[in-house]
């Protein structure tokens, strides 16, 4: 019984998200519990996925991988529904965005494998929590020039989070995050963002770029979207995965996932 | 320079271990790098063994996962050869071990794929530093009744190493464990070892089991055996391990994938 109510605000949240009532961000939604971000693909790109996966854990930590044709992770979240319980899908096709459905029903197949991979906005909540502040406004998705190691189809440059953070908090900001070893760990980069090649002309998500505040530290830690851009670039015929930052709310806390 | 120096202990362990002229366990050997577990089986069964790897991470912590037909671990220790580089090998067929040799060149396969598990040798090294001693005496690998998560044919209960501790060391021995994240962490149960099924009867491998003496508490972690007794239950044609303790040395080091 305790059980039963302890995982209700992320049922609720995907009640809300599955009637369509929530269509938007699901950052902010049901505190505490472990947000994904979803990758699907068709079983014969399954195992390069996930030996991808396995090569470069700290950009793609799995939290669950389905049974083929499966749409119920019944593990992390058993009782949800991947073909309707996130607010926006992006559906790929030959690598290009195709659509951007809040439904994927009527586009699932019998092959299809889902990729539940832990995402960085489980560790924002952790930030506020001991009182690092993660403004919208500080906080980005860059490409970087530091390679992952290919698996099969699979393979491309690192996608980082940058997140500018007051000098004082950095080092707390890296015992916090490194942690949560399935939600990418500890950051990959402090300081100069040239050192890991980070492109800040052209932002994958996050606003314009100005000049850094004297009192912010640039800190960058490995992003959930290096699978969906090795997926990409591989061109497989048809992906589906969440729409950035419309994740996949489980039912697993995130204090249980984490290391002392 | 010095990177190259760094690794040399593992290095000169695997050459003597080649040459045949250390034949037998590679427990103490090249103190503070990372030793796997080995399960070498066809690709067909690949996808399956790597999920269930993934599901029972605890359990199946991996290092590497090798090119399909590859023997060398081209991540954890390039220049190694996997079919000789281990001072033991155990060969089963449909799930009965058919020979125990120190040298697998003759058996290898193209289709062949190699998973490299982290092993919990790492950590005991952890404990003599910190001041715990892990007496052979009072260190076991054990049945439990607990079940491991299935993936297609592989399944199976969880196997336990078991150790006993004096009480005053159990909080350190938890907390040092914690940080080997890739070598199975910290203890899925301290205590009674009726709790998890422990089958103290018949230990899979270590002494007779007498009574607990009254300044030990039995502590439990999640054990490299799991997988293997997975794939034996599993009856494969052909899967090819480590014998038990004879263990893969890698050129990585087990404090670099500690977690703090």
């Amino acid at each position: 019984m305790a059980h039963h109510d302890s995982r209700q605000p992320a049922e609720s949240a995907r009640e809300r998200i599955r009637s369509g009532e929530h269509t938007t961000l699901s950052y902010g939604l049901a505190p505490g519990f472990v947000q994904c971000n979803l990758v699907i693909l068709g079983q014969k790109h399954a195992y390069d996925f996930l030996l991808y996966c396995q090569r470069n854990q700290q950009a793609c930590p799995l939290i669950e991988v389905t049974e083929m044709g499966c749409p119920e992770p019944l593990r992390s979240a058993p009782g949800a529904d991947l073909r309707t319980d996130l607010p926006r899908y992006h559906v790929y096709r030959k690598g290009r965005l195709a659509d951007q459905p809040t439904d994927i029903r009527s586009l699932w197949k019998n092959d299809f494998v889902a990729f539940l991979i832990g995402s960085g906005i489980t560790f924002d909540q952790a930030f506020n929590r001991v009182g690092i502040a993660t403004d919208a406004r500080y906080r980005w998705v860059l490409q970087s020039s530091c390679p992952t190691e290919r698996a099969g189809l699979f393979h491309g440059n690192l996608v980082v989070t940058m997140r500018w953070i007051p000098h004082q908090q950095v080092v707390k900001a890296t015992q916090v995050t490194s942690r949560f070893v399935f939600n990418h760990g500890g950051p990959i980069h402090v300081g100069d963002p040239n050192v890991i090649g980070a492109d800040l002309e052209n932002p994958i998500h996050g606003p314009t770029i100005g000049p850094i505040p004297d009192h912010l530290t640039p800190m960058f830690w490995a992003c959930g979207v290096t699978p969906q851009a090795a997926a990409q670039a591989a061109e497989i015929d048809l992906m589906i995965t969440h729409a950035p930052a419309h994740g996949f709310i489980t039912n697993l806390r995130a204090d249980d996932l984490c290391q002392p």
